[in-house]
């Protein structure tokens, strides 16, 4: 497949470079920075542009890899072309590029993706969406090439998916964040707790979180919440965070 | 070692377990109940007993690994003992001991046990302190043979790390759970979001989770965050979690 991507960022250099590393013909990289666009695409052998109107109008599919509020204008310079257009977005509506383009598609990666870690594509549940389904079953084989787990899914339970992301991915993160605030402020090292995240995160791969939580609030013991809740007396924004996770964990179904 | 374990829950039956591979004498477990020391002690090949006054005096090591408000009655019923007497309690002082028993100890495995799932011991971290140098001494030996991560932390320390044990073990995994429910009032299955629970902790392995954070929050994208809190309309509670995380990642210092 003869591919362009619009975009520079996390989820396009890590998804340029899976696609490379399939065998599909990445030619071109736009970014508005011709600097970014060039740091991609000489790493995959394509070619940089930083003007939409050098895209290259003969290829098979078009992934703008964006942010969201910036996908609308970039599907505009876009009209004149005939292959599918993708983006990757979890919360952006297709209509966003089927009011624009001639075919319409959704390819969400549902992973956290940092600048320098690799991570291995095949195991990145791939979530596509397409207006029509023989461009839904072209987006099928292409993500079947990336990912074992890819995931036919329309823009709603998509939306919710990246929501569900959130509490699964960005919060569990900032409460590591948080976790190491106490460590370093008692002069304790972030790497003591790192086997614990390590374990508290592979439970979950063979069971349910509700099934296996542990600690005084799934417990009740309000002897070790009041302690802790005493320790955070200097901390008021952990105390509040702490007080309404507990009370949360509490109103859990049994 | 010769050595007496009091309890039978989760960290008792793990701890029992490693010990026992290490080729240490576990001679006796000790349980209220009989019928639950009967089961951990028959997989060691140890003694089950339910009576305190049953306990050998002759021991090198008593572990109280109980409920941390039992930990004082258990070791008023050791008097006698001399030798080294321990809990494993992460939140009791070591004097709930020492004012009982002879030579008191600390040995506080920081993991998250669960009944069924095993867990490798030589990646915990156990964090000992005794009320001697010598027992300490003995204790870190023991240690050592059961993890590579062996820490003497006062109990100052310990109550800490205890701390942020709940914000990097107990909360993320209740974050789990509630990315659940959104998933399930969807129709959808916690299983599409097991690689990212499994990449997020795996990218604090190797940085600090205050450098890899994403998500609608730290990028101060209050657009999707507005969208997110309308699709928690009906989950009040999701809503202000979400609330007041998005707000403490933006108060985060960049």
């Amino acid at each position: 497949m003869k591919i362009v991507l619009l975009g520079s960022g996390n989820v396009a250099t890590h998804l340029a470079k899976a696609l490379k590393a399939k065998g599909e013909d990445v030619a071109q990289v736009y970014s508005p920075n011709l600097v970014n666009a060039k740091l991609l695409a000489d790493s995959i052998a394509a070619e940089a542009i930083s003007d939409l109107s050098a895209v290259k109008t003969d290829a098979d599919l078009y992934v703008i890899s964006v942010k969201d509020d910036a996908i609308e204008s970039i599907a505009t310079g876009l009209k004149t072309v005939s292959g599918l257009v993708v983006h990757t977005s979890g919360t952006t509506d297709i209509k966003v590029l089927s009011a624009q383009v001639k075919h319409a598609g959704v390819f969400y990666p549902l992973q956290t993706f940092s600048k320098t870690k690799q991570v291995s594509f095949d195991q990145i549940p791939l979530c596509i969406e397409a207006t029509d389904a023989v461009q839904l079953d072209v987006l099928k084989q292409l993500a079947s090439k990336l990912s074992q787990r890819v995931y036919k899914l329309g823009g709603d339970k998509r939306k919710i998916l990246h929501l569900a992301a959130v509490f699964a991915c960005n919060f569990p993160n900032h409460l590591y964040a948080l976790a190491n605030q106490v460590l370093t402020q008692n002069g304790l090292d972030f790497e003591i707790i790192r086997p614990l995240i390590a374990e508290t995160a592979d439970k979950v791969m063979t069971d349910l979180p509700e099934n296996v939580q542990t600690g005084p609030a799934v417990r009740a013991d309000e002897t070790t919440i009041n302690k802790h809740l005493s320790m955070l007396n200097n901390m008021p924004e952990l105390q509040n965070i702490y007080q309404i996770l507990s009370n949360s964990i509490k109103l859990m179904p049994k």
